[in-house]
């Protein structure tokens, strides 16, 4: 497929909304046993309840490294694609490409540069070679050609679109060190604008707090339509997240979207603090170029962290009260979609959610 | 996608004739420095000038090896649809998937098993897992469910069809002690028509002189269109294929198809004998389970190795004084499609040629 120099705003191509039509989803099975316990087996249990999930909506392909082919082909439900594809870890959104859509319907994608959430600054595993060349791949295997970015670091979750011209992203991660040091604010938002082809980006200051992301916009917040936004919420004034909650809910109440329109703001609460325990620590191997997963540090849990499919809410569970009531709030928001909860907490231990794990293809 | 324990006879599917309209074109990028001579690149040019060639009527596929992608998307045409995949060595013809069609136009794969060319008793390397696993990765990537054989060896250069009920092979291959041992003839045959639901097999006595797959049909006749063959032939009865060549040609001529029509044979010449060289043998790197290519053998050239693609023949040319006239009688056979002549040499010393490098997905 080829490789293009323009941007998508040069050819007329734009990013759709997540809650738009899709063709397809993407994953990557989780297999490294230095950051997912016990060999990664709990973890790889619910990507394929996820997968499963999903696939009873629309079409579903599961990317696996070579060595776990014929386990995973075995192990999935044969309803979902399994494709041999490399990658250092398991993070389609934040590794898969970005696709774009012009008004006929075309599919282009963007192959933005990856370093692992940080590369040596302080990224969280090294090398991520594989991982940087996975968008190029899927692109091949969409037949879309791509727009490839040689120099400019960014993943899918730190970003989040209505589809009509309006960005969310937080100013801790796009602005963080260990991205695009030599960019200014103005030119990161130059590059947003050209390459999703928005005219309005709206910097959140913060996300979930010690999100290893630097906190990606897409566990705390996301378009749930157009001028429409959940966001991550907690009451309780000792916690350090409700600072970062406010922050964000103070600049959105002020924003208005690329339209002019203001932005209703639904506060969804957070679970209670999950923190890694002795065993799940001990159950994940060693390696020096890896961020350790330490007993007592506090999970980035969050119930922003859901995917939209065609016609429903892939919704995390934490085995927490809040779990039925998030799933209540969620079935009053989407009236017309089904909500399907499911228990993440193995991909929370990895250290992210189920946005994190999906990349939607739009129609 | 789904594994199927019944056949394609029994639920109405069928392998069309190679010579009917294909979707596109599979290949493999060689890379394995103990077969291909200079770390493959001489190959590697070649199979570039292949695909190129199969592109310009319909796509292709390029399935390369994780740490030979970025080479193999840069090197070749932007055209080519490069897609990662494991394989141990790059015969797409007998590790791909065949493919068969039914009245609707729905596809299915035959995931045969493979040993490369006959296992441990005279097979061509060791080991040949990758393999064996690449004809279900293709179905995935085809969406097509797949006949998956738990104990049966084939491999698709092994068989010839006319897409009207008759398949071709050879005795030599078919029957070899290396593949299916436990099966009688009849039973083989049983198999071939149970799968790609034949009525009738022409068994061939033999194939190339010193073909190393233990004389596939693909290399010495193929279906040109229902009842009508290309044959390679020679005139020298000191060479030891001439009688090889005789004897197909005479179960030929008192053969007829599955339709009761017999069947015309049109002879096409073999090149003069073609020799590895003491350079070309010194220039392949020695490992002891594979087959060494050693100065002074025979090589297994042919010109009925060729491959159709949509509105064209890819024809191999050996620097011979036969290949224009070949291309002529190739240009008469085929009105209607162009001829496209490829020096292939650098294919050949590697053990086959265009047509064992190619599978198609039919329409």
């Amino acid at each position: 497929m080829k490789k293009l120099t323009s941007t998508p705003e040069e050819d007329g191509f734009y990013m759709p909304a997540e809650f738009e039509c899709h063709r397809r989803t993407y994953m990557v099975w989780p297999q490294r046993s230095d950051n997912w316990r016990r060999g990664a087996k709990p973890a790889q249990r619910v990507y394929a309840k996820i997968a499963a999930a999903i696939a009873d909506f629309e079409e579903v392909v599961m990317l696996v490294n070579k060595d776990q082919y014929t386990h995973a082909r075995h192990f999935l439900d044969e309803r979902i694609i399994v494709v041999e594809m490399s990658s250092n870890d398991a993070w389609a959104r934040d590794i898969g490409p970005t696709f774009v859509r012009d008004l006929s319907g075309r599919i282009r994608g963007i192959d933005w540069r990856f370093n692992a959430w940080g590369g040596r600054t302080d990224g969280i595993y090294f090398p991520w070679d594989l991982d940087d060349q996975l968008a190029g791949k899927v692109c091949e295997l969409e037949r879309a050609d791509c727009y490839s970015l040689t120099d400019f670091i960014l993943e899918g979750g730190s970003i989040h679109v209505d589809g009509q011209g309006t960005a969310l992203v937080t100013e801790a991660c796009l602005l963080s060190k260990g991205r695009n040091p030599d960019y200014s604010k103005s030119a990161i938002e130059a590059k947003l604008k050209n390459y999703l082809n928005v005219q309005k980006v709206i910097w959140l200051p913060r996300g979930i707090y010690l999100d290893e992301t630097n906190e990606h916009v897409d566990n705390i917040c996301a378009f749930i339509r157009p001028a429409e936004v959940v966001l991550s919420w907690t009451e309780n004034q000792q916690d350090p997240q409700y600072l970062l909650s406010k922050c964000a809910f103070e600049e959105l109440n002020k924003q208005t979207d690329s339209n002019g329109r203001s932005i209703k703001i639904h506060k969804i609460p957070l679970p209670e603090p999950i923190e890694i325990t002795e065993k799940e620590s001990r159950e994940v191997d060693f390696e020096p170029n890896t961020l350790p997963r330490m007993a007592g540090d506090r999970l980035a849990a969050s119930y922003a962290n859901f995917y939209f499919c065609n016609g429903a809410v892939i919704l995390p569970a934490f085995g927490d009260p809040q779990d039925e009531c998030v799933k209540q709030q969620f079935e009053n928001l989407f009236p017309e979609r089904k909500i399907i909860q499911i228990n993440t907490h193995e991909v929370l231990l990895g250290g992210g959610n189920i946005h994190c794990i999906t990349q939607q293809v739009p129609k």
